[in-house]
Formats: structure tokens, sequence, C-alpha cells
């Protein structure tokens, strides 16, 4: 599964000591950003082409704190794609003890113009790439929940 | 209900030319500080008495953006207190047509010494304010409904 | 002298317990804004043209912490301007005491399609609020000066 | 010299499509803590042993824009270090061309139980440690010149 490793800096904490809970949706696109990149469709290259990607919904349930000095592991998988929605699905976990500190989501469409796209029809070629690494995110996930299921 | 006015500023746009989506969780701190400050109990006041209210979960949908320029109303009302736990909604409308920007919701506890209490037990009197601000959000959203389905 | 008035918020505090020095920049800009507004040439207006204002340098000197809770005021002025280059100059206090919590300044040029330009040239009328403003700028900061000198 | 590699976010860019001004000063705080690592004093080891060490002043100057996809290099180097003062410098350079996008400098002191310190006293072996890192970097600085007069 893909991870995103990010060290929580000085200027993320608040008076309670701890990151504040604005910035997990900043990570939470930066995760996203370098998951397209190891799927090889930087989000630069959508823009190019016109489309935009923008966030429709997000919801964070945020399990343990984390602060500055602290590294976190971001797993990233794409939990559903139809061509016209994206859903993106994150696990926030402490590098150094593996506990998971919050689990999140972000639903998306896809904008060419202002208006709302098929990606299927508007770019074929992008489609087929989203689509190949959901189909491998659905396998990784089958997976995950097979090994856990054995243990 | 208890509106919080926002001005989008230039910092929270991204080049996509809209209000960067991480802003609005910035904005509903905002508005539930200012919340309580609208019920006479400030947020400082609590952190006084060595009381933490943490986000322990959140949720956003958005449906139409917002950039530098506009302003924005936060309608803000507690959805469920029961000593223990605390839920606020949002609402977030463009002040120059009243049309909903994003509606939302967060999830808090109250944490003494890193532990999860009941404000009830803890500090009754903040405890009865924070009810009676929460019995008063039920009886505006009870009339509020009342009022549409009269219309 | 133009005033800003802006509130700390909470999510602009760190683990200090103060409002992250880089915040003040933002401010700074939110001030600038507000300025603009105030001279009856709003920055979207400006852009609106096709002109752009960016920020070639800054300076900030921290005389004292400010917290959550704090209001500060913003003077804004208009320290340097000829058509080509603009400085504005900007103290900020806290509102309850009055006590300077920093000095700044920031150096603008103005771009048009990605070209520096003199506004006196590209926007007669533009440069002609400009100009006005600068110098009931430098006529309010004589006069701040000949106050200190009588007393 | 020490360097900090920092890739420019999505969320830290602005309606003019480049990275917003503000960002540069985040940016120096997570390039200064790198390079504190990098002398084996960690920020976290300094504060705790009850020292803070606030910005006091900084500065800005911006050369090149940088923009959502580039990476920038930022050079670190102490200009000034007596025991009471610490004074940094910043290069930051577009990683693809080595351009300079901006160069910077910040001014500290130190702090315990919010009494301004001289470190030289209050932490004899703190104060070496920064006493020879800033030794190397001035040799360093001294032997960058020396090349350059060659050349």
């Amino acid at each position: 599964m893909f991870q995103y490793e990010r060290k929580i800096q000085y200027h993320e904490t608040d008076k309670m000591g701890i990151s504040h809970h604005s910035n997990y949706v900043k990570w939470m696109e930066e995760a996203r950003v370098a998951f397209l990149d190891s799927i090889n469709l930087p989000f630069q290259a959508i823009e190019a082409c016109g489309i935009a990607s923008p966030v429709m919904g997000l919801s964070i349930a945020y399990k343990k704190p984390t602060t500055f000095g602290d590294t976190v592991l971001i797993e990233v998988a794409m939990t559903k794609y139809t061509g016209v929605q994206l859903e993106v699905g994150y696990t926030i976990r402490l590098a150094s003890t593996g506990i998971v500190a919050a689990t999140a989501a972000t639903k998306h469409c896809f904008l060419q113009n202002g208006r709302v796209i098929s990606l299927q029809r508007a770019d074929p070629e992008m489609h087929r790439i989203l689509d190949l690494a959901f189909k491998r995110c659905c396998a990784e996930q089958h997976e995950a929940e097979g090994t856990k299921e054995e243990s």
C-alpha cells in the first residue's frame, strides 16, 4: 500500500502542544498528490489537461494526538472510482509505534471548464490509469483483510 | 441562531483561485470560539479550568466554492450535548446571496489532565451553561423546521 | 491613520503558547488589503486590470508576544510610492494596552503579463489614487511627529 | 553547507498561482530545525531544558516565484552567535536550476522562564555546540568566498 512520510513541524502545533487538527487536511492533500505521482499521474499533468479534481467532502476521525518531533506515515488508497466519482481513504500512523493517529476520507469529482465531467469520456488514458490503480488498491485491501483473518 | 461573519483572505486562496479547503476547518474553529463567547463561556475560561475540548472528529461537505473578496456567514449550533460528548453543526453561507457553500460538523470530548471527563461532574456550572445553550439550539432548530413546514 | 483590527485565533498559536511568527505576514496582507479598500482601490479591482502587486521583500521586528484572546490593531501607512515601487509600514499594537507587539514593512512592485511596469504609465487613474494616499500618509506621519515634538 | 530540501505543496499556492509569501517563514523554521538536528542539538532538546529561542526579527528578499511541483533547497548558516544573540541566514534555491528564489535572515535570543539569558552561562554544553557550529559556518563561508575569488 502506498505510504507518504511526513515530519510534523513546529509551526503545525498549537497552544495545546499538539498538531492543530486543521493540518491533517493539508497532510492528506500532500499524501494524495504523492500517491498520484506514484501511479504516474502527477497532479500537474491533470491540471495541464484543464481538469480539476476538487474536494467535495472530507471526514477525519482523530484517535491519538501528534506533535512536533513525530513522524507520521500516511497510507493512501482509492476506495471508490467510477470515472465520475473518486474516493480516497487515509490511515495516519505514528511512524515510531505504528499506532493509528487518525483515519480519514475525501470525495472528489472531476471538473473541466467549471463543469462536472466523466473522466472516462473526457480523457480515456487518465481514466485507464486511475481505474488500474483503483483495482490494485482493491486487491491490496482484499489481501490485507485475508492476512488479518488468517492470523 | 448564532452567526459568525468571516471575510475570505487572499492568503486563503490556492492556485485553483478558490479558498483552499483546509481553511474551512479553521473558520469552523473560529465560529465555535465565537459561539462560546456568545453564551458567556469563553474558551479561555474553559482552558483556565484546566479543561480541553479537542476535536475528535469532523466532516465537511463542500457545495459551492468561495474565494478572496467573499464574506461567509457561519451558522453554529450545538447538535448534541450529553455532558461527556459535544457535537457542533455548521452551515457556511455566502453573505451576498445566502447560498450554502458548505455544511460541516465536529465532535468533541472534554479532557482534564489528559483524561476524558464528564463535564457534568467535573464542572457543574460549565455543564449548566452548555446544557442551556444546547436546549436553546434545539428549540431554534425545532422552530426553524416548523417555519419551513408552514410555508 | 488607517487601522485594521484583528482577533488572534486559536489555530494561530504554537506550542510555545503564543501566535506563531509566520502569521504576522498574513495579518500584514489582510491589513494591506483593508487599507486598499479604505482608499477605494480594492485589490480585486487591481487584479481585474491584470495587474499584480507581489511582495518583493519584507521585514518584521517582533517586540512582545501575542496570543489567543488578544486583539491587535495594525496601523498601515504607505512609506514610499514612486509609481514603480511601493513600500508599506505596519505597527502592530495590542488593542488592550496600546503596547507595540511588532513593527514591519513590505516592498512591492507592479506586474502586468509577468513584467514589471510603471503604474503611472500603465494605469494613470490607479496611480493618482495611490499617489494621493501616499501624500496623505506622509502628511499624517509629519503631523504625528510634530505632535510628539510639541509634547 | 547545510541544505534542507522541501517540496512546494498545493496548499501553499495562492490565486496568483505561486507559493504564498507567508510560507517562506515556515520553510525557514523547518530548515532551522533540520540544521539544529544536523549539529546534534535538536530543538526538542533545547525545549526540554526549558529554553526557548524565539524569532526576534526576520527579513526576506523574494527574487523568483516558486510554485506547486517545485522543490527548493534551503541553505542554512549561522551568521552571528554571541551566546546571547543568534542570527541565521537562508538562501532558497530552485532545485531544478540552482536559481536563487529568495534570501532571508532571522534573529533569535534565548529565553528561560520568560527572561533573556546568556546561553554561555545558562547551558555551557549547548553553547559549546552552537559556538562550534558557528565557527564551522564562518569557515565554510570564508572558503566559499575564496573559491569565488579564484574563479
